[in-house]
């Protein structure tokens, strides 16, 4: 046996006992007759102490030990002389009387502490050192303990976990999918799949009416920040239930882990629909731990001679509540960041209202001391408030309101990483225009089924963008970490659909087949509902990136720079594939 | 609300009760003035019954109903006046006031019944219905419930499930990677894991002292029966353990689910080494659902001018108790049986021991009666029992014999798929000579270590096949479910084992560099285990395919016939990826 205790365990109550411990050497520190170490592993931190006056030569030796050396260490739990309060072992120590080096270590290319001296990359690239620092090792465990927190759940209310194939077929809607060439089938290839979402569909066909699934997906995108190839979901899909029943389900479920990971205890969440949404907050996925509704003034401010507000479709505003002494430089800031090509406004108007009750504004020239009351009037605005304004096309406006929301709530520290704010947004469009290709698409998924109030809608084509879906998402502290839909289960319906989207008949069999043909056979009214898991890990634990919530994440350009791949592969590979590299054409 | 109950739960203290229950129809009966329906869902069957002297109208809608239709039914619960022992609900039905349709289905290809009139291929062609199949829907009901009770013992015990990435590097040692073109590095590829073995070594390295993962993996082999190109495994790894704390932690987790899956309680599993499963059974996996073990007569036989015999490395069998009556055609065939290309004997030499104390063989020319009673006595055989041997070189003909020790232990019903004998077979050959490429390989794989009294082997290359390994397998059944090894966590030991395996320096470094820099950072001892998830859940329910606890599985060719992948991919695809595909030459 290695060891008796782990290094987290040790209290007074085990003074008196011989014990073995092993672990990393965290640091070391030589007082001259005393030697002590602290002892590093998963559980915790324990001094081990080595005594130079009656056992020198095992002090000399623990003297010549190196940061992160795998050591164990027998001996005395005695207490401290001087105690640390600050770690759960810190009453005791061992007074050690044998001492094996299990493995010698390189010193480290960074420190293995809280607050590491390494940077991204290069802690990227010895990710297994940087996950033994007690801030990312942690991340993994709080992972580790939500995905069994949400089988137990979901278990106990009869979903079965059913493992879907990762070796599927090519579907060219949505995403781009990876493709793994079938060497046994050359000039054929497999899909990785970018969601279990037909094969979960067919398993309410099969009566299976509760499915869960923690389960690997792939894109295969150009990488925005904060994206990885490959990502985790809680896939769920659930039948014989109406929408009630799913957000009940889920809701269910993200309270639970509130409960057991923050000690949280959440009223029912608040639910809006998508177009409050996006009047509201110009987001369908609105960050609500604080306020600062849009407040829509077009009307208020036309008629003035100032042209931006006449002729623009939509103007809008937000409260700062209190920034009415924002100075020159901060609102010339705001302005600069509206401006910048990821928001791409044009411009902002402010108005300060003073608390003296006078009003100082970007738009003096336009309109006087009545007017401005009075759109601080229209926008509820308080003495002391800063307003900020923006005008345009409605939801281009609304957009780029949006990040000046979030961006004044950040500066007012509104953005707590610690606040929870969940909440339902409903009744998304089922469609969406996209300009560039000139078509309607699904804004889910070509299974989402319109509302039913709706459904006649979709024998006229000007109104398919009016036609509201059965789809939900959970979002939570403004990032969207879940969403579902209630599924067309009727063919008829579905070949709609198809049309709609415009698919041909052969194109949908070609890439939909399966699941028709499947439904033709009894498909029961059916739901369902996707987490991102990643993201809620980063969530719970108030972190902006998925990264350090994935023990081997990909980099931007979706590389692992500690194992090198994607790399080349052998010829005879190649060969065996029957594939051939193309080589770029030289320009 | 769609349903108040499932067609599983109701009973004579539900009588009088307001229901409404939603399913699938197993099957209706027409009595005239009664139409009574067995509505099914994954819960069970719950009889519905329409009168058609007080409600006409609806008993005629429910006559119209074809099989497998998806139906809703509100009614009250009432007691049956003929009850139906063999299903739990089987006291009670449901007077039908209220009927609705919810999906129509076309007659399913198949009858949805235990026993399905439906081939294999057809079934899996319609995968979807013969999931809706008792038999096979309990199957993947127990799979999830082997999976909560395996993740639940681990976490309890410590070990974080920790989720490795899908997308890694090219390790050509082994079987074949299957691999992913990367549109974003053309020229580059992904490889999907055979297995996380690299990366759970790692997560030692990083001080995870206890990693599980339920997991998928991927081999790109020639498929033989009940192989999967994708496969499940039970993934462990633990630091600062020797081999007897493996073995006791994974001998815990198997009697956990033994116990809580089939009712069963286990004495502490057997042990025997490689060697002696080898010579004692012929196999390295043996089924000690019954004895039956090898008797080497090898010296008992010689010098009886018997060359065959004379000339044999190894003379060896097996009693066949009571089957000393085996009719000469039964005898006929245990030859043809042996003679087979899968087994690949030159013949089988019998002797009857006849229960009045005489013998008869088919050596009865070179052995008279004492020569035979002798042979009897080494092989401990009684009167009654039949004494069935093989000659030749000794691996080979143990393998042989092996073959038709299992045939005799089916033939005698020695082989209940219901009893369990679960076994250790431990201290494995490090190294594997391969004939065709005249080269050693890794036995386990090239991280294995060896026993420490047996490292000093390495230095001697004729010794190298007497190395035994610190590896072990759990053998239930005859089927090899779960093995692992102590790893070699020291860099000098790697690189010899390395060299051993022919790898130079270079190889090592381009395959494995990262994990071998990892262990440079301080290894810790550690070693690991993995069981065949797929395989663990078909021995459990006593079954011999694996493709019954998949949910969707693939065919011998790789090839989900649902869904038809693998597929050809869209041109845009593979210029996308820079591919071409290679045409085969003509020849």
């Amino acid at each position: 046996m290695y060891r008796t205790n782990t290094c987290g365990e040790l209290r007074t109550s085990d003074i008196g006992k011989q014990v073995t411990l092993c672990g990393w050497l965290q640091r070391s520190r030589d007082l001259g007759g005393m030697t002590f170490i602290d002892l590093r592993d998963r559980y915790g931190i324990t001094q081990l102490a080595f005594n130079m006056e009656t056992n020198s030569e095992l002090c000399q030796k623990a003297r010549r030990l190196g940061r992160e050396f795998v050591i164990q260490a027998t001996g005395k739990v005695i207490e401290r002389s001087s105690k640390n309060a600050k770690i759960p072992t810190g009453d005791i120590e061992v007074e050690v009387s044998e001492l094996n080096i299990l493995n010698e270590a390189k010193t480290p290319p960074f420190t293995i502490e809280d607050q590491s001296d390494g940077g991204d990359d290069l802690r990227m690239r010895y990710r297994y050192l940087d996950l033994r620092r007690a801030p990312v090792r942690r991340n993994i465990e709080m992972r580790h303990r939500m995905a069994m927190l949400v089988r137990n759940y979901l278990s106990n209310l009869n979903f079965l976990e059913i493992e879907t194939p990762m070796l599927i077929k090519s579907t060219p809607e949505g995403a781009r999918d990876f493709v793994v060439p079938s060497r046994m089938n050359p000039g054929e290839f497999y899909a990785l799949p970018q969601s279990p979402q037909q094969y979960k569909q067919l398993l309410m066909v099969s009566g299976f009416d509760r499915y869960f699934q923690i389960v690997r997906c792939f894109r295969d995108e150009d990488l925005r920040a904060d994206r990885q190839p490959e990502f985790t979901q809680i896939d769920c899909e659930m039948s014989f239930v109406e929408q009630e029943d799913v957000l009940q389900t889920f809701e269910g479920l993200a309270k639970h882990l509130f409960k057991e990971i923050k000690g949280i205890d959440f009223e029912p969440f608040k639910r809006i629909t998508w177009h409050e949404a996006m009047k509201l907050y110009g987001s369908d996925k609105p960050d609500l731990r604080f306020g600062m509704e849009f407040k829509e003034i077009t009307d208020c401010v036309k008629g003035h001679s100032f042209q931006l507000f006449d002729n623009s479709e939509l103007v809008v505003g937000i409260v700062a509540k209190g920034c009415a002494e924002y100075t020159r430089k901060q609102l010339d800031s705001l302005t600069d960041f509206v401006k910048r090509p990821q928001v791409g406004a044009g411009g902002l108007v402010y108005i300060k209202y003073n608390t003296d009750g006078t009003f100082k504004s970007s738009i003096d020239k336009f309109y006087d001391a009545d007017s401005l009351k009075r759109i601080a009037q229209c926008m509820e605005a308080q003495p002391g408030d800063l307003m900020l304004i923006m005008c345009g096309p409605s939801m281009k406006t609304r957009t780029q309101l949006c990040a000046l929301r979030l961006e004044m709530g950040q500066q007012l520290g509104l953005r707590d990483p610690h606040k929870f704010s969940p909440l339902w947004v409903i009744d998304f469009p089922l469609l969406e225009w996209d300009d560039e290709t000139q078509r309607f698409y699904a804004m889910h998924h070509p299974f989402t089924a319109p509302k039913p109030e709706d459904e006649a809608l979709l024998d006229d084509p000007n109104r398919w963008g009016d036609i509201r879906a059965n789809a939900y998402d959970i979002v939570i502290n403004g990032c969207e970490v879940g969403g579902g839909s209630i599924r067309i289960h009727d063919r008829t319906l579905q070949n709609k659909m198809f049309h709609t989207l415009g698919f041909t008949d052969e194109q949908a069999a070609a890439q939909f087949g399966f699941l028709m043909d499947a439904f033709t056979y009894g498909a029961p009214p059916h739901a369902g509902l996707a987490f991102g898991f990643d993201r809620l890990c980063s969530i719970f634990a108030g972190a902006d990136s998925i990264r350090d919530f994935i023990a081997f994440p990909k980099n931007n350009a979706g590389r692992d720079v500690m194992s090198g791949s994607p790399a080349p592969i052998a010829q005879a590979q190649l060969d065996e594939l029957m594939l051939d590299i193309r080589q770029p054409i030289s320009q």
